[in-house]
């Protein structure tokens, strides 16, 4: 088994390889920072995430630049130095694609993808606990060095994370499903309300917020994302004009009824299966409703009732029609402890339903 | 203008009609429970909905059945009474036009659409409460009597909802932008997750879980609801599918990368559009995201922190990514109150990120 000694070189000094790089030095390890840009170097430095000159040669180097550069990146150091090289890009069938073409031999490298992020960018947004807990997908290509993959399994796990390991194109398939897609969902979705009259806007409710919220992401930074992954998007998009065009064809018409229902109920299976907090599914827990006063203090108050029951609230959302002078707030806890929970808040004056 | 004296006859006991009654009797009118299933009548009446049995002709009749059959009761009732009737109905054209042609003269309906729900259905669900600030859409059409219309509103008013007026065909497009197509577009991106290896769905994080939330919802009540808005929801998902393509031919070619950050584009203006909590957009308001362990007690004690720095929560979310020891609360709080709050959390020892 390898072990990770460093030092570590990260290019690219954004959110990610920032994180990487202050995870990495609270456990001790050399990280020696480079960026094309030099300022974003020095903040990464300033805040500890490393140093921008470091002498001896790294025994990892990490590529966290944009998704667009990975590959000739990668290429580059494979070539510069004697090291693993790994990436942390949000694709990876492109950049092993580009690094095979610019450079011979690629058993050096191994992609990998830690799963966590940020709507903020860039070193200031960085924190050395970024990736504590997160899935952080390894895919070893057909070529790479077991001591490589071995390598880059130990970063993951320095930084905290739990490794998933899959194939280059099950990977990507993968993320174009639970990530990619949704996110053109969303935005095709939220484009609809770019030019509709207020008035329209008026009658959003929980539903919309959530369906939109994802499509307030850069642009730009997507439209990379998305074009790295095209082919296995390509697919899932054919797939969702199909299911378009069947519903196109079956809306308004009465003896179509059974038809749309087996789409929505399409919907629902899928629905279901997205893992919630801790891998378990949403159905294992029970939400309780609680009327609260929109004011301070008021949550506070009835967090400190919820935890004198001994329940541990799993998972919370607060509902927030527009125009509402009190709030609702959802709480998630086990079955096991939602009959403790009702009795106590009842108790002590809330308006509770289940 | 019309004083709401009652009796109001009530035609359907389920989450919503239920819901109408328990206000209305709260405010000591009385009401007329119906319902083609004598044990939901049954049930709404054991909970203080009103009665079965009232022998005075009704003011005012609200039909809250499912949506199939809205403009058939509401034509029997204008047929059996002298009342003003209205409806709860989540679209407005189809019912209105099923009356009119059942029967002659519907200037005594006016439709409305109170825009409260739950996941949860039945008279068992329903509550005083469920209408407490939230919008109330009245849509008179062009033969609506004012007295109508007046009378309507009282019951909206009657049930503390806030009302907005909208003809029938804008309320229509209306909800079919921030409502059933969001349904829709939710659905199809859930279904694409049904038949997915389990690897994929372990790449999930918080973006898919909101995508997909809603799809979870019931599939023959929503193939009745988007069946009866179908003409509205046509043009849309039209329009998505023109997008759609657009989106497949810019997909993966280089030169068209700006096409594909446009569509994008429109997606940002879209969801910034939506609106937050109390009507405002989400920009109004500043996020921190506080590191919090996953044990009993510390939501309680984070919120008892935040209420000593005098900062209003106005939105939380909490980040439950499968697998982490520790979860991550985003904390929304307006921007004047934010300096102070992570002055305070910080002095009591959280990790706090800005």
């Amino acid at each position: 088994m390898s072990e990770l000694r460093g030092p570590v070189r990260i290019v690219g000094t954004g959110l990610i390889g920032t994180s990487i790089g202050l995870a990495l030095a609270r456990l001790g390890v050399v990280v020696e920072l480079v960026d094309g840009n030099p300022d974003n170097a020095l903040m990464a430095e300033r805040i500890g995430a490393g140093s921008r000159l470091v002498e001896i040669e790294p025994q990892l180097v990490v590529v966290a630049v944009p998704p667009d550069h990975v590959g000739a990146v990668v290429a580059e150091q494979l070539e510069a130095t004697q090291a693993i090289v790994t990436d942390a890009a949000s694709v990876k069938s492109k950049p092993l694609t580009d690094a095979r073409r610019l450079t011979g031999d690629v058993s050096r490298y191994v992609g990998s993808h830690p799963m966590a992020g940020s709507e903020r960018n860039g070193p200031l947004a960085a924190r050395a606990d970024l990736f504590d807990g997160a899935t952080w997908a390894i895919t070893p290509h057909a070529t790479s060095a077991p001591e490589a993959i071995d390598l880059v399994r130990r970063l993951a796990e320095a930084c905290g994370a739990r490794t998933v390991e899959l194939s280059v194109e099950d990977h990507d398939l993968g993320v174009a499903r639970v990530s990619h897609l949704p996110h053109l969902m969303s935005a095709l979705a939220a484009g609809t309300l770019a030019d509709a009259p207020s008035s329209h806007l008026e009658l959003s409710g929980q539903g919309v917020r959530d369906v939109t919220r994802i499509a307030a992401g850069d642009p730009r930074l997507w439209t990379q994302i998305v074009s790295a992954n095209s082919t296995a998007l390509t697919g899932l998009l054919e797939q969702i004009r199909g299911e378009l065009d069947r519903l196109l064809v079956a809306l308004g018409k009465e003896e179509a009824a059974d038809e749309l229902t087996a789409i929505l109920g399409q919907g629902v299976s899928g629905a279901v299966r997205v893992p919630g907090k801790h891998g378990t599914p949403h159905i294992d827990l029970v939400t309780v409703l609680v009327t609260i006063p929109d004011r301070p203090g008021q949550l506070a108050r009835l967090f400190a009732d919820a935890a004198e029951s001994g329940a541990n609230v799993e998972d919370l959302r607060i509902d927030h029609s527009p125009g509402r002078p009190v709030g609702e707030v959802e709480l998630a806890v086990k079955p096991g402890s939602v009959d403790q929970l009702v009795e106590v808040l009842t108790d002590r004056g809330w308006v509770v339903h289940r």
